[in-house]
């Protein structure tokens, strides 16, 4: 190492190692570890302007291993994203942008949020896709427009995941040239030595599949750090992995310790490890030759985008449409869909929703060119495949339907992916109860409030004979608890509409639940399914009972309704495909739909009765599904497990 | 292939085809494909005693590819495990042992429940697991006790998945020499050909995780897949993966095609599979040939449990006490342990109920020999390491602590296997918001009524500065709404031991929720808590108000009353460890301890209000956490989210 870049390297050492102290809480391991892996990326191999950190064309860099997020703080520090010493000195407290792992949004120069291990290089695998499909469908001869790398820095805890087995299939698979994935191999995790769990091949597996894979003896060596990412670079057919011997907590009296992983090093390290490195500076404090150098390479990096500017302008002139749609991709601005006619249709005749959510699905698709998505190996039953809009592979990457292969989990990490790249909208399709296999990315999706789509068909036991694996109970209640997600369950054509609608024009991510069964096509569905919850039945007057229902009970409410009717029993049959959109209408609105008087209340719903007393209260009921369903024919399943109107009639009449 | 084999295989078809066709639902694709596979593990080469399908050195047999569900019922019908030609005719109808994926219970011959793909593979490892302990405890010279294979049957689509990769990366690190894979490579799932999604070389990526791979061909060559599994057996330090091409639908004239994966062949098709075979029985008929030929290997069969049953009575007169405890660990009966008086032992300091876990999980090893478990690489933080209880490797089939590494859904799926098996007592452990990354290992439990038991720790916001990916919050409500798991969150010592006592003595699964912080120790607590709520404090008399709470907030309930009473209040804390028991007991308790005329209630949990409506009703209120947490130090999270004694008393003083 030479001289200015061994400082700046320690730099990010001791910042990083003191922050740690302050918080009193981190992981040092790593931000030491991978000083160099950092400082070598971000000073001498990345195309980004630090001074403008959301440069269209930038390389894209995600820290998988979210926990050493102190590294990459200090770099965004010394390189001057913005992130300043006091929010160093404020890592890990509350309101600080310096978060115990990083998080989207929280800071420039933070690509995802990161933490749960193997989704980083999940997401990774989105951007490296999003950048193929945005250069296919934008670059001209001559006009690099979209053009980068997505690199990802990976621990040992990543490749033990089995989402990142997920994604490496795929990304080789693609043939993703331009994803670089550094591979942090310190051989030390929580517990100790990785010879106790992690003993696999993990370089020949990744050429199992289809990548090439690199090794560096040292991270401390960074021409060999140097030589390793051009050969990367220079191999455009597959996946790159640099797989870096480093030391754990490199640079500090502790280095090669499991301790160092997760905890601070205390006081006494911190101070003998500056005194190894001969550091005389008062703590937080960046060394005056290190500010200068980092100065002089400003100017290579906002070179970087001053280039990139003068040939976006040169390309508006030369294909001024084409840079219109690329505008109009990177906004993404699709609020106009909302009073789209051709999306409020009433369905002809009953019909499954999934079907219903293909019909829509296939007229965003035209509205929205930039929407791209595809299923785990079920685009025919979730019916999410986008006709004549050809399939996305190596050969093709205008292709927009994806086929991720049975990989539910990396399909939602590269979903986000996709979407975080920016220039796309991406949704992914599965089974409902294969939800639990992606739970965590869908919580990501929300936590970082990604407006992405999750078709989630068969979504009860309504299934029929797959039977009680496939049949979801609790799915329901598990995603609508995640905070900042919106579940719509829809009962027709047009409020699968809605809840499109809804996703396309949103700040957060949709779940669209829908049924394998054919439903019944409501009268007055529409608009008012955005609110959340609305009358389907039963008009404006005070009724003695409400039923309340989402999707396929929909319909079973409705003839509950005239059956409790012939009695001269006044129903009103609420419609509630939304209940996180029904919770946010004002007070009044709720009101008027659940009128709180009203406690002759009955919600029918064929999943978890849980979330349901929240609206029924203790007086009210609850037609529901506790225990787990059973293989047979979805309609006698149906009324085994009691939706028929008899059952829901006589639970109106036992309320007291 | 012979003759009688050929007919055999035949058979396997023409009953699985008919019995889809019938049912008008299922997947042929595979039972045709892989009936040579079948016949020849259960003919040729598989130690079983069809008579006494739970012989316990039994080989196993785990389908993971679930869907292919009539390949097994069709085996166990034709070599006489109990399932009749009736049960074949009601394929997937109701309350039929022929369900559509595969039951654990259901019938015998089914070792474990499957259909989400992937896990049976990771519950066969857990198999190969519970032989190398059970063997290592008991086997003695001459006296090979336990020595089994386990076997396992998986598709394109089990090979896919994230949690196989994680589970054949442990089965080659363990050097499971006694796990044969068979990978039924038909090179078709729904959406297509692999060559779509799925080009990874898989049998070197299963080299590269230190496996023995074998290629065969064709699936109808038996004597080169005989060959196949003598060589696998042969491989004694590694697993074996038997890679074997084969057609889907094989024998159909559809064979090759997508289209025969999940529908059924229809009339047309079957008949001219049929006339193909010159078959010319009517539907549902075994060929009296082949009735007799399976007549005749039962002897064989017998002969292997005979056979056992004497080395298992020599080994009771040479090792008498040895056999006394493979008896008692077989029989796993632990119902005196609720009356273990060492366990109920109340807390002597406050104490974060991670440690109070970690206390009574390690009194519990010595009362429970046969209890094994560990951590997705978190052990010394979820605090679940036996003492002196040794390390499991392939060095030491001894020790009782496994180092899962960080392989979440595996670990999940290998806990289920290794009860499965028989024998042993298992638990395994993680964060509580990685549980996500378990979902639906976690829901198999359940659907199994398989009790392990679930540690995971560092349960809500009070994780602190790790910030809002690793604060749990909707999870409890997850979790909850699994049918047929109790997810306990206990407050203090005693109630940490409750939840484990309830785990081993009951037959489900069950999750211990723990803080990573401090908590005080309840005066009252105790075996009440198996009840799942109780009266904490503020004795029998009605009062004016109750606050319920769990875990870390009973001691905030408990504050909060001594508040309340300041002015005169009389108030109610109800310690509700488990909903899922409080909601089993009589309703007059539930009355006892929730009297219905008090209609002032307030639930404090860190974590999603929506299930607790169902107790406090609509009048009531719920301090709880609807959004993510975000990072800082506990206690100032804790206030900035209302869990504050002047929230609570605000909280109460605002009721109707």
């Amino acid at each position: 190492m030479e001289n200015l870049q061994r400082m700046t390297v320690n730099t990010i050492r001791v910042l990083s190692a003191e922050a740690i102290d302050k918080a009193n809480s981190g992981h040092p391991g790593l931000p030491l570890g991978c000083a160099g892996i950092g400082y070598s990326l971000f000073a001498e191999h990345m195309t980004h302007n630090p001074k403008n950190a959301d440069f269209y064309n930038r390389d894209r860099f995600v820290l998988s291993a979210g926990h050493g997020s102190m590294l990459l703080y200090s770099l965004l520090h010394i390189f001057g994203y913005g992130m300043t010493m006091e929010d160093l000195k404020n890592f890990r407290q509350l309101g600080s942008p310096a978060a115990g792992h990083p998080e989207y949004g929280h800071a420039k120069g933070i690509e995802t949020s990161t933490g749960p291990l193997g989704q980083g290089i999940a997401n990774a695998v989105g951007m490296a896709v999003a950048e193929t499909m945005m250069a296919a469908r934008f670059n001209r001869e001559g006009f690099p427009l979209v053009d980068h790398y997505t690199y990802v820095l990976c621990g040992d805890g990543c490749m033990m995941e089995g989402i990142e087995y997920e994604a490496a299939s795929l990304a080789g698979h693609w043939k993703l040239g331009k994803l670089i994935a550094v591979y942090d191999r310190n051989k030390i995790t929580i517990e100790g030595s990785t010879d106790m769990a992690f003993t696999e091949d993990v370089g020949k597996r990744h050429e199992a599949q289809g990548w090439q894979v690199i090794k560096v003896d040292s991270g401390e060596d960074l021409s060999a750090l140097s030589r390793a990412v051009k050969r990367a670079k220079k191999e455009t057919q597959k996946p790159s992995l640099i797989i870096v011997s480093t030391r754990i907590g490199e640079g500090s009296p502790k280095a090669g310790s499991a301790e160092t992983h997760g905890a601070p090093l205390g006081a006494e390290a911190v101070a003998q490890m500056k005194r190894d490195m001969g550091w005389k500076l008062p703590p937080f404090t960046v060394p005056d030759e290190v500010t200068a150098h980092v100065q002089r390479l400003q100017k290579k990096f906002s070179g970087y985008e001053r280039k990139w500017k003068r040939l976006v302008k040169s390309y508006k002139a030369e294909y001024p449409a084409e840079y219109e749609t690329f505008i109009r991709y990177t906004k993404g601005d699709y609020a106009a869909l909302t009073n789209e006619q051709s999306l409020w249709e009433k369905g002809a005749k009953p019909d499954a929703t999934r079907n219903s959510s293909g019909v829509i699905l296939n007229k965003l698709a035209k509205l929205a060119p930039n929407m791209v998505g595809g299923a785990a190996d079920l685009a025919p039953s979730t019916k999410t495949y986008l006709k004549d809009m050809g399939d996305y592979s190596a050969d093709d990457r205008l292709g927009r339907n994806l086929h991720f292969g049975i990989r539910e989990h990396a399909m939602a990490a590269i979903t986000n992916g996709i979407r975080l790249h920016g220039g796309l909208i991406s949704y992914c399709a599965t089974f409902f109860v294969f939800s639990d296999y992606m739970k965590n990315s869908i919580r990501m999706s929300a936590l970082m409030g990604l407006p992405v789509v999750y078709v989630l068909t068969h979504d009860s036991i309504g299934v029929g004979e797959d039977g009680p694996t496939h049949q979801p109970v609790e799915q329901l209640s598990a995603l609508r608890t995640i905070p900042g997600i919106k579940v719509f369950r829809p009962a027709d054509l047009r409020e699968t509409a809605a809840a499109y609608i809804s996703a396309l024009t949103g700040r957060q991510p949709t779940a669209v639940v829908c049924s394998r069964q054919n439903l019944v096509q409501l009268n007055n569905s529409g608009a008012e399914a955005l609110k959340g919850g609305y009358i389907a039945y039963g008009g404006d007057e005070k009724p003695e009972v409400i039923l309340m229902a989402t999707g396929s009970e929909v319909g079973l409410a409705l003839e509950s309704a005239k059956a409790l009717e012939k009695d001269g029993t006044a129903v009103r049959v609420v419609s509630m495909p939304c209940l996180e959109l029904f919770d946010r209408q004002p007070k009044a609105y709720r009101d008027k739909i659940l009128p709180p008087s009203v406690t002759k209340r009955v919600a029918i719903e064929a999943g978890s009765r849980g979330l349901w007393y929240k609206y029924t209260g203790l007086k009210g009921a609850v037609i529901g599904i506790d225990s787990f369903g059973t293989s047979g024919p979805a309609d006698k399943l149906m009324v085994e497990f009691g939706f028929t109107p008899d059952n829901v009639v006589k639970t109106v009449k036992e309320l007291a």
